[in-house]
């Protein structure tokens, strides 16, 4: 923007003026606390940390030898802006293992986490105004990106009834008010952590062709899930956008490397955004990334983990007065309706934080409408902090 | 975009179409004879590689010595999104060491790479429409994110009779012609090697700031200098955003981590999109990243190198006809005149690729208007690379 030289009040105008886009993103709480709970720990008080979602485990061990091995090398370069060709390959190899699901590696392409994913896909499919279906609740960068990218996040509301999985009626109502240009889904959810049965993504992605919307599949914590089967919108429609991430499934959030599977017509688009905007992932990440698949063992013990953390606080939280939730068919969070404690959950998190050291994340991050009475809480612990945590609830709150 | 059913003509349109402003980012050249460049290679041939602008040594032995340090304690997680508190005192501390300059801490910004950086001043600055002026011949990436993001680049003719620096009567024409949002200077620049002389760009800052527009300074090779003093815009402008990296000087480009300095009316807005846009830089980068300050006298043995490589490349470019250049008082590029070759650099580059093994870039990637007569080789390899690209051009072109 052009800086007024002085506000309308004839005071002189912040130096330099803020965009309006930049106004309109707001901040991400969960990260907010993070920094809150990290600045308590650097002085010295304990903290149980269930505000962001990583994992307390280290990548795989496997992972780690791959990074050793390529600072040995010493020589760290740009990849290609699309990723490491052996990289490409050995995803397109895990949707056929995994899924049974042929993706050419020519359409995998490497990111900078899911983040990196998120910004491509947009700048890839919409233009300014563009209306997009996101979840409500639903991961709050969704909507930040979207608002800072000059696109309408139009919430997609998903009901406790619903098990909080999106429906082809909601989505149909949704383009009937005012016609979208997009939609978007994620599954396991967070922050409900809903799975979307394989049947009823079938129909989400048949809803979506019969509209002529591209269809953007958020699946970054797949093989994270507790009973019920995840599957990938690419067997129903092959020309979804997929995202997904090493960072949740595979303990490597600080290594920001992540995925997409995109339609042919997006690749070069997609191509000539990431030279610009990124470069390359980083490539240690994407060098120790080609052995995460392969971990497979040390990779179910810690989906075990969570199962047994998500079980400890599924039996703990009806008696602290925190019972009000779906119980979470996957991903690592329990996002809990917390009407019988508070309205503000904001405030209550801030409270939580400073009495009762523990971390947890305000619904408003999550949802703008509901979000004042929830709290989401990441199990992705350890069965120690997952405890400690309730332990620590407990007394704080009984 | 919505998808009409079928174009114009009745065909089927491509599922999902592009949007406009994705179909508006040209394609990184650097980035696809990179490709073509690596490619060749795996097939065994082998390329003199002078296409892509990072140096052929490795990080400093420190940086390694504590990445591996942080790959032993073996979790790497998120940071604050405005990153490591530690390496944000560190570069504070190097603005003072090295500039004289005070810089609080709480203004340094970590950021994947410069890439983010520019991402982030453009979002938090200016809003879709907004003119920003940037060097012409410059970097591309500038261009095609500013594209990207519905911003207007418009360009900043520099001229050879200049060496190619930003006047402050340059930008109050542009400005008079239609007015500008922003500035956007580089110095050392890519791809010429000029050196804004502190006088001047102490002139620029105060051309900006009598016009009351923001100054963006991308300082990413200050620290290659070969004759000419780098200086930081903060001297001049206190307010100034600046942009910078550890990809160049510190031979990091792979590991994707550098930082910006911005005004603290900047600060929320760009922590607000940092967390939503990237949620952190790569942990390991960070952690490694503070060692690479005090690399000191690596880094100018490694400056040192490139000086050699740039006084050969001097020495035999004119006898080759590719003479006609700014002899490259920083930075680690010479762009190179080649009208007496050819018109069209990007066959040219591409015949020479493939008939002399020898990559270089094409100067449309830096100048849409001029780069067809212009080519940008980097002397950031080793000192065997620019003999044998010598060697090669020589009975390629001779």
């Amino acid at each position: 923007m052009i800086r007024p030289a002085s506000g309308p009040d004839g005071t002189p105008a912040p130096h330099p003026s803020v965009s309006r886009r930049a106004e309109r993103v707001a901040p991400f709480l969960a990260m907010d606390v993070m920094a809150a709970a990290a600045a308590k720990e650097r002085r010295g008080e304990g903290v149980v940390r269930m505000e962001v979602g990583q994992p307390s485990a280290p990548a795989p061990r496997a992972v780690i030898a791959a990074a050793r091995a390529a600072l040995d090398d010493g020589r760290l370069p740009y990849t290609e802006a699309l990723g490491l060709p052996a990289l490409r390959e050995r995803i397109a190899r895990h949707y056929a293992e995994t899924y049974g699901v042929a993706v050419p590696a020519r359409r995998v392409v490497i990111t900078t986490g899911s983040s990196a994913g998120f910004v491509l896909a947009f700048l890839s499919l919409f233009d300014a105004g563009d209306r997009v279906a996101v979840p409500q609740p639903g991961y709050p960068a969704y909507r930040s990106i979207l608002n800072a990218l000059d696109l309408v996040p139009t919430p997609l509301v998903l009901r406790a009834a619903d098990r909080y999985a999106p429906t082809g009626a909601g989505i149909r109502a949704l383009h009937a008010a005012q016609p979208l240009s997009g939609i978007l889904v994620m599954s396991p959810a967070n922050p409900s952590g809903t799975v979307i049965e394989p049947e009823r993504l079938g129909e989400l992605c048949r809803t979506a062709q019969g509209l002529s919307l591209p269809f953007i599949s958020d699946e970054i914590y797949h093989g994270l899930g507790y009973g019920v089967p995840t599957d990938t919108a690419l067997r129903y429609d092959p020309d979804a956008v997929v995202i997904n991430s090493f960072s949740k499934t595979y303990c490597m959030t600080g290594w920001r490397v992540g995925w997409m599977v995109v339609p042919d017509a997006l690749l070069r688009p997609i191509e000539r955004l990431a030279q610009n905007l990124y470069i390359s992932a980083p490539y240690l990440s994407q060098v120790a990334a080609l052995a995460a698949f392969d971990a497979v063992e040390e990779i179910e013990a810690i989906r075990l983990g969570y199962a047994a953390n998500r079980d400890l606080l599924l039996d703990a939280f009806p008696s602290l007065g925190l019972g009000r939730m779906h119980p979470a068919d996957g991903a690592f969070y329990l996002y809990a309706d917390v009407s019988g404690l508070t309205n503000d959950a904001t405030a209550f998190c801030r409270r939580m934080l400073d009495e009762a050291g523990v971390a947890a994340t305000p619904g408003l991050d999550f949802d703008a409408t509901e979000g004042g009475h929830h709290v989401r809480f990441s199990f992705a612990g350890s069965q120690g902090d997952c405890g400690e945590a309730i332990r620590r609830l407990r007394a704080w709150l009984l």
